[in-house]
């Protein structure tokens, strides 16, 4: 949706935005491809070859989140293979659904869970799927440069909501901990290494929150790209300490961390974290 | 079956080990409980009390390992409230099912996945649940000892299936790194993360092979008490080399990793391990 | 310095902290026990009986750092042993250097170094040292109320010299990173494992520094009391933090990281930090 | 001596062996240099040249153990710059000391101690360092070979010792939380975290052991270049084991942990794995 905002021709946004921001239909961002370095958009197989006044697509995506069901997917494949640079080579077409040649294979299974609608991941194939040229949004090798300009703001997001687990989850480890008895009168909360989860979780989290929220205020100040590094480093930061927390947690509960009677085991799985960042997306439409 | 092969009278075993090594019905062993630490074999709040020629047993348990479709169950309950160890308090007896007042309330979804027979954990009830004295295992008192018999050799095979998964998974990670590319000519093998997983992955589980060998021979040559440090030792050793090397294996095959297209998914819940473990018991009939 | 300063009588001031404040002489504070779990406040041997107009003192402290040479110290002994509350029962006295009883039996060595003046930690002992009762800060009792008053904020001024530390180290890192050749052409810095070290310690550098100041900044707003935990919580978070830096810096670093050729190799025996520390007292005059 | 044994000529083991088995001189072994990757031996600066009958040395080497007083140093320098291989330019030349040429710049300060004779590591300089051509061992472009051969065996050597000094730390670590009290009644030992700390390195400890002892039967078995890899293997395992423990035994000690008050801040500075090496090459007179 911010794409089509930003950068969708006056044609674009009447046609896939406005419907979009009425909630009349969904949208979906099919990029990566299972059989090449799945999150490396300078390494895709998917092309686009233009014919007259078509793009003929080909290619195999799959992690195509909320497919199922979506009124049109934003495809990024490659238009010009010849580019010198490796981050000239894809763009990104509107492909209204269904479009003849789009398929949905099937809902990916996650652990146990294939989910369906917002909350699904698809598979999905384009075998010789035309739509008119006029759906390239930007320009031709652009791809890219726009997927950055989506996914930077996009990362700020994701640690966000992985704080808000985490602080959900901290809540259940503490509150387990001062319940469980072990012993009458000797609560899991007494013992030392539970003490220290406790206090790990709480200085990681601490840092996440304080390092996410400085590096949002750079971004706000200085732009996206001033502050590359800085996302990428919460990126893997907070990811590593949403884990961690996780796992304490899990620990903390016993055999019931493991069990569907808790958030918890949805937690491991990214559950929580997908389910979580559609309901953010189902609010902010921000696709 | 163990237990009712060494410890059983020949009423018992003519009634309830007959059966069973002839295949007709399966046995489950309910131990751990929810409202109380659950692994701790002396904190127990289910109470068999003597009523002239029964027992009347009243309880809540679960992880009950396989209860669905289970010919009977040997149930850990307290007989002697008053003992003076609580090593002592506890008795196993034998409870057939059906027996009025023993219900399964459900299969406990793990990670999504409730199962069914051998493959499930059951939540159980014993409301009032009466059987004759003659189902005693041993004598009054001795649950804790006889569990003890059976626990120690029970974590050796544990950790000889946990390295059957290690290795399997250390397999799939090898190969994945040597297959997928990540640009032309790189491979994911030719990563120094990759290779530190993998040559840690090999040192841990070499480790845990050769750490749960010394163990079992020290057993056989001492007995399982003589050997109870190392018992210990290779559980809590083994069970974390075991998450360790899931969790790179899961990381190497990337957003693949936790999809149901592997097995690796499975492995985290310990499904795999779980199933695992049925598999063995159904070859050897171990209960 | 602050103590007297805050708590001291004019006597005091006049005594002891005018000369400290113009340079003339120099502080050192004896706290830590080796009998007795050292870094306890609340459990102490050193008595000091009031006899008359006098306390008698006896006992036997360590890390007494900057004994060697000090004008006065001041001692923490317990004045109060049958106070209700472990935490009334020890006085701040101070001991003028020479008191006959007063004897610096040594300057520890640590890691090879004893070192001398500000940069040393004296073995100390008072055998019937005796002063008059003048000398004692504040009331008797308060000794481990005044403690806390002082180790709060010192806690955070050790954080900051550690990031201070972080920082050099991390330089020096990144410069060997650069310039060290493994083959032709290969720099250490194109090792995917440098790297990995290179992001991780940046990451937690800058979580160190954003905690530390956040910490610092609700201090000044709502006072060392109402932020306890976050100076628990900096003081372990940025302690490992600094271990872990300096600690791939010398790896980084190779066989050079551990001669004294480079700084690393006094970094991981602290005496960068007590040197660091030793310098800012010098600027300040802390105590 | 072993390189000598196996490989030198009648001249050179009447020359140098002779005199090294009765104790009268000692070795040196000059392969490390400052300027390149150290430990890399298919990457040296230091050449030797044939001149008629000599080779003449020019390079510059450092870890040059026990270098001090030595009675003669086996040199790496490259005399095959050609060689299609680069494991096969380089050669193992003896070199009398004194040498015109040679010098012992000094003994390397590592962690503040710079030690002498067996307890030192050199840094030397051959500057038109002339020897006969006689010198050299086995024949031209075998330096890298011979030098594996002596390393497989050498580091089963250092494994063997590290273990030694786990042991020996492990025991000051168990000894002193039994004897420690945190408060009257409560010793470290009944501190959760110790007993982690405990029960970790323990289990670490056994590992390397069997993991050394099972590498150890093999290599005798099958020789060293089948066991290449289990020797790869331990070298990094049993070098991170040491470290661990000898870490938490100093955090169990707190400040005492790295005073010279006991052995362990000797072990973090690799002084008691070098004494102890030394120790051990004392007896052996393994160069």
């Amino acid at each position: 949706m911010e794409l089509l905002h930003l950068f969708g021709t006056e044609h674009q946004k009447k046609t896939f935005l406005k419907p979009l921001q009425q909630g009349q239909i969904r949208s979906c961002f099919a990029m990566t491809e299972p059989d090449l370095a799945g999150s490396n958009p300078v390494n895709l197989a998917t092309k686009a070859v233009k014919e007259g006044e078509f793009y003929r697509i080909n290619g195999h995506k799959w992690f195509t989140t909320a497919a199922d069901g979506a009124g049109f997917t934003i495809v990024m494949a490659v238009t010009n293979p010849e580019a010198e640079s490796p981050h000239q080579k894809a763009s990104m077409i509107i492909v209204p659904i269904p479009t003849p040649g789009f398929r949905l294979i099937r809902n990916i299974p996650i652990m146990g869970e294939a989910g369906s609608g917002y909350f699904s991941h698809g598979e999905v194939v384009f075998e010789n799927c035309v739509v008119p040229k006029e759906n390239l949004i930007g320009i031709e090798g652009q791809g890219f440069a726009l997927a950055q300009e989506r996914l930077g703001p996009g990362r700020i997001h994701h640690c966000m909501r992985w704080i808000g687990i985490c602080e959900r989850v901290f809540d259940m480890m503490c509150r387990r901990a001062m319940e469980r008895e072990l012993h009458p009168g000797k609560k899991l909360a007494d013992q030392q290494t539970i003490q220290n989860w406790i206090a790990e979780s709480r200085a990681e989290i601490n840092a996440s929150r304080l390092l996410v929220l400085d590096t949002a205020q750079k971004m706000e100040q200085f732009g996206a790209k001033a502050v590359r590094e800085d996302i990428s480093t919460i990126k893997f930061y907070v990811a590593d300490v949403l884990m961690k927390v996780i796992d304490r947690a899990i620990q903390v509960h016993g055999a019931l961390g493991i069990t569907d009677d808790t958030l918890l085991s949805f937690g491991t799985d990214t559950n929580v974290e997908l389910g979580s960042m559609m309901g953010l997306m189902r609010c902010t439409n921000q696709l």
